[in-house]
């Protein structure tokens, strides 16, 4: 299989995390006998630096003519007296408009190995193999009106807005997502108070029909919220609209003990999609050998397997991850008992050689996200 | 001081823990030299069965006219056959709407003795002293237009809608509370994103002017989602909207160990409040001698506290419960090692004769709510 892949590196610790991704992609490469053509483009303060803009139009099309798009991290200090509308993070905010990317998925594992990092007890977050699907282009972050009101200004409103299409193409991805994993699916709303909800179940219950092999039940989200401390290992696929996607996919960050392991995709209608590491820029450690590459690694095999549908070989990158792991090597981020701790490109180099020989970690402890 | 308080049982466990907050009232009475004037009336089930409606006039009127209110629990399924708006719940929303209750106030302790409960771990659940300020009457669960539209009601839109006033009233309101606490008020939006966000901020930062006693710090709603779990000690006095508010209280009432600790308080600006467990009617343990009356009395003594100006007293209760607590007696929800189970009659003796001795529980294991 031939493949063209956008690598954005971004700022900060994105270039060197962004190697990462280009040394698994080469290993899987070369042992499944497939070609990623690796394409390079600035994004955030990088191209502002390069092009004047937070998005230039070259990025833009590079995106739109490559098979998935692989993003480090934008944003710094050097760019933080501009004003919003030209900082870093707008292309960000740009590049997932232009491209549609209506889906934003959050994986949320245990590794065994963190469990102690977590600030939940280890009985507790060591069992969790989460999926969070949040709409992430409706709501009440894009609804108009948004504004001032009143003689004085003095009154303020914001809306909820979804249109039945946004709502079912979001709860289709999530039904597909549950069906190819344990086939339950929790449905996340406030259908005791809000209109937006209620159509948001009805909608959810309707094509419930069309899978009768998930399971599915509905969660307020107040309570969700609770769950999610009290008992995270109950949920396989989680499904909700962009305001509590963006607070539970947050809270649920924290579960795995550090935010240096998570990855996460945002899609589009075609299939096209974006992956990158939930972390930032880090812009501290940037250029110290210091940064974690391993949620960017993961970002990589969903990448392939999300876009590219190649399940195996982003189980591959999963397994090496968790071999690293579990022979006790870690980044300075991770706090992990009688580890070996080791730099950016040791990392990588460690990954990617488990990538080429396979080397598997023990079946019961490697997470498939 | 003579007060006359209404006690509203409601359903369930009500009943029997709503005996709790009478008889600490009895012993506070006693030991201080107050009258308290007890008078009882029906809400939720209870009223729909004697009067035919969640919230009878009669009841209304006694909540009027008394200092303040407690209120047991409502709902059981005996009523959930009924239509929605005919529900015992629909009793607790219309007297909420009907006394002006705009600010929901949710203590979260740590007990010592309850710290093993907690699904986090001890040393982060263990140093807990936060009180979440909720604005209650606004926001997007009350906004207008919240509604299907479109030819084929295929668009749904709510709203979530504040005037300055009701913005203003909360933030004194937090900014009061932090004063007589800690003196650091975290208030919550995303102001990245939502226009009414940014007028609260706006209002949060110009009142701080009133307050140079009280250190103000922003987050946004995801972020303060995360630190809730990872780092809960830090905070002092929250203070967000409706829904944010809603959903970090539930979150945040996770970390204490047991629902059945949690008191909370309902104001109006007048003073008059509100005051409830956290927990729900328990229909399936009602009337078994089994309900933790705890939260019920530790509510009263929040009332005593926050609508009589009777610190002294409400900290009499905080004490006595801390002590009954450090003593190893507890209800069969609570899982404390080595401790007494007592039925929800003798932990209401227990406690009330500790009010009465004022027996001190240690200094430092005291949680002043
Ligand atoms: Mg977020
Ligand atoms: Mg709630």
């Amino acid at each position: 299989m031939k493949k063209k892949i956008a690598i954005l590196p971004g700022d900060g610790i994105g270039r060197e995390i962004a190697s990462g991704a280009a040394s698994a992609l080469e290993a899987v490469g070369k042992r499944f006998g497939h070609e990623f053509e690796l394409e390079y483009a600035n994004i955030g303060g990088a191209a502002i630096d390069s092009d004047g803009t937070p998005l230039p139009d070259s990025t833009l099309a590079l995106a739109k003519s490559s098979d998935a798009i692989l993003l480090g991290a934008v944003g710094g200090p050097k760019w933080d007296s501009l004003p919003s509308a030209e900082r870093p993070e707008r292309g960000l905010l740009a590049i997932r408009k232009e491209l549609g990317l209506f889906a934003n998925l959050r994986p949320i594992p245990s590794f065994q190995k963190l469990v102690q990092s977590s600030p939940l007890k280890p009985e507790i977050a060591g069992n969790v193999n989460m999926l969070i699907v949040r709409e992430l282009t409706g709501g009440l972050y894009f609804g108009k009106p948004s504004e001032r009101r009143g003689e004085n200004n003095d009154v303020v409103v914001d809306t909820l807005l979804y249109t039945r299409e946004e709502i079912e193409r979001i709860v289709v991805k999530a039904f597909e997502f549950a069906k190819s994993r344990d086939g339950r699916l929790t449905s996340v709303d406030k259908a005791n108070v809000l209109e937006s909800s209620r159509m948001w179940r009805e909608i959810v219950n309707e094509k419930a029909a069309d899978y009768p092999e998930v399971t599915v039940d509905h969660m307020y989200v107040d309570a969700a919220a609770m769950k999610l401390i009290s008992s995270p290992g109950q949920f396989d696929v989680i499904v909700t609209e962009n305001l509590f996607g963006d607070i539970l996919s947050d809270e649920a960050s924290m579960i795995t003990g550090s935010l240096g392991m998570l990855p996460s995709a945002s899609l589009s209608e075609s299939g096209l999609g974006l992956y990158e590491p939930v972390h930032g820029s880090a812009p501290d450690i940037a250029g110290q050998n210091k940064a974690n590459p391993l949620a960017m690694i993961l970002s990589t095999a969903l990448m392939l397997k999300y876009s590219l549908h190649l399940r195996e070989e982003g189980e591959a990158i999963e397994r090496a991850v968790q071999s690293v792991l579990n022979d006790g090597f870690c980044t300075p981020d991770l706090q992990m008992e009688g580890s070996t701790i080791v730099g950016t490109d040791q990392m990588i180099k460690l990954v990617t050689e488990r990538i080429a020989d396979d080397v598997p970690a023990s079946a019961d402890e490697v997470v498939y996200m």
